[in-house]
């Protein structure tokens, strides 16, 4: 086995090792160190990072809230930059393209999610952007670093009309809220209600006022109204007013939540007309409480949704630079990394902090 | 007030009194005696009932389980007949046609759902073919009786290939399942699961089949296996194996559960592939528990359904007919109802018990 393992280190390109953010332990602040990169193979773009953006499940992982977590761990996987080299094979990207990665970097290709463009229920297990074993069995590093090596399917095409900063978040946000806004209809004639005004939620309404619907904020206060209706919100509830749940009874077709605190259940799928939908993007670790009759007597959806695949990532951020529609976002330094984590976790982010990887 | 009241009393044709079986308080045992019927309007039709099927909600209502019972009751829901009189503006039935009346009597007629064909989601409230108060304020008394008089436009056709015995449970039973398969899209390709084979699982076991699905029964035990196959399924799991959900892990487009046992969701939300729908037409009246990452990793469903629109009952029978699936029934007289309240309740019957109102 070792003898093994020496010939074919001595034969393979050396592993590059590039700059970048890590959590070296669970729950230890991001500190700067370097991880490798593999070399660039036939079908692989090697990505000049620019910017990277703070997802809140980074938090999550980096202090290993899922357990399992791979350590020394460079989290990020809203990612935006410029290709800077090309495998011999690639035909998708030329050097200088503008670029993102999101949540995943490569699936089994075969299973019938790949095969029809939903990578991100491979039934092998799409391979995370980071804090994952890839196909051979080494560990990926994400976007708090300053370049990747990416196998060019796994790969997006940052249009020309979006700032790769604004760009960066819809990687993981934009595509959240995109996927089941599209999967469940969001268009004129629909009233949508997104429940949340923070990373995710914000580019809710972006998307779903874009889409064309009829679009509603439910927060726990009116604190960040103006900013709602800004986004593209016509109505705007505090949901600590529990009168609205009566006064909004049947009122929508789709209510988007995108927070990880327990939810009512009853209360938010209350509002749904007949046949609408509470789609799940956010979400507590525990169980919730739920009485079915509130799913049965208007032949409502509960459900849920992750991400999206390559291709739906692809229509999205065509969506969006038609459209105009970037992320709201705090540039930081990566020096600031940790205290960005703090403020997320109290909600003081309007709406997104964006890391200048320049400056790792 | 009581002057006006005599007046139109006065005027109007009297009511008939007509046989029935009763629950004359909550609980106590259902006996024989008279309930008035109104006089045949000109949209009316007036029905010699020949069936009524006993439904499990039938029980629960009698015993007041929903609170705010009306007494007497006259339960029954899953009625079969033969039109006796018609009003003077009645286009749709003539004396002789054999006629079933289902959960609803009577709606708003003008709301986005009534004019939708969905009466059952009516905005007002559809009328309960009993134990409810009509538009004029009046009790509705159900289908344990001799005698019905009914708006045209909530009578559906039975047509001659189905038995009338058999076609009872089918407005009840049969809709109730119907119209989840056929909103979830159950056909040829796709993979169904019934949980429960009682008197809903077994008309979902028929009709799954016959829309042609591969039909799997999940019950507690392998007690019914022999009928689940000769029904229609072509695999049978006692989910009492807990093993059954590690195999069974991602299998089904579509899990209809019948039952009123507190399921547990997860698991059962495990068994969908993804994009998968757990729909519920049965319920515990408490809360159950629930993991929302189990909706969201797979884009998975959790919904539920009730009953169906007069139109699509109509569109069920047919469909029953062209395939020759009635319920698989006990016939019984009036005076066993009390007896067969019993054994329902212990599951002790397969699969749903017929009066023959003749007895009454």
């Amino acid at each position: 086995m070792s003898a093994t393992a020496t010939a074919t280190e001595a034969t393979a390109t050396p592993y590059a090792r590039v700059a970048a953010y890590a959590a070296p332990a669970p729950g230890a602040p991001l500190e700067r160190t370097t991880v490798p990169r593999r070399p660039v193979g036939p079908h692989d773009v090697l990505i000049d990072i620019k910017y990277a953006g703070i997802c809140h499940s980074d938090i999550h992982q980096a202090r290993d809230g899922w357990g399992e977590g791979i350590y020394p761990m460079v989290p990020g996987h809203e990612i935006a930059g410029v290709v800077a080299e090309v495998g011999a094979d690639v035909t998708r990207f030329t050097v200088g393209d503008r670029v993102g990665v999101g949540c995943l970097v490569d699936s089994c290709r075969e299973c019938e999610y790949c095969r029809s463009g939903r990578e991100q229920h491979c039934v092998q297990g799409a391979t995370g952007t980071y804090n994952a074993l890839d196909r051979n069995g080494e560990p990926t590093y994400g976007g708090y670093s300053t370049r990747l090596v990416v196998d060019e399917n796994y790969a997006v095409r940052i249009p020309d009309g979006l700032g790769l900063a604004e760009a960066a978040p819809l990687l993981c946000a934009g595509i959240t809220l995109y996927s089941p806004l599209k999967h469940w209809q969001a268009g004129p004639g629909k009233k949508v209600a997104v429940v949340g005004l923070g990373g995710l939620g914000h580019m809710g309404v972006k998307l779903a006022h874009a889409l064309g619907a009829e679009v509603t904020v439910l927060s726990q206060t009116l604190r960040k109204e103006a900013d709602g209706r800004r986004l593209g919100a016509t109505h705007f509830h505090a949901t600590a007013d529990e009168a609205v749940f009566e006064e909004l009874a049947g009122s929508f077709d789709l209510v988007l939540s995108t927070v990880s605190a327990p939810l009512g259940l009853d209360a938010y799928l209350g509002l749904l007309k007949v046949d609408g939908a509470l789609v799940n993007v956010g979400a507590p670790e525990e169980p919730v409480s739920l009485n079915l009759f509130s799913v049965i007597g208007g032949r409502k959806t509960l459900a849920g949704s992750m991400i999206g695949g390559i291709a739906e990532t692809q229509e999205m951020l065509d969506f969006c630079a038609e459209h105009g529609l970037g992320a709201e976002i705090e540039l930081i330094d990566a020096d600031r990394i940790n205290e960005a984590y703090a403020r997320v976790l109290s909600s003081d982010v309007r709406y997104r902090f964006v890391i200048d990887t320049s400056t790792i």
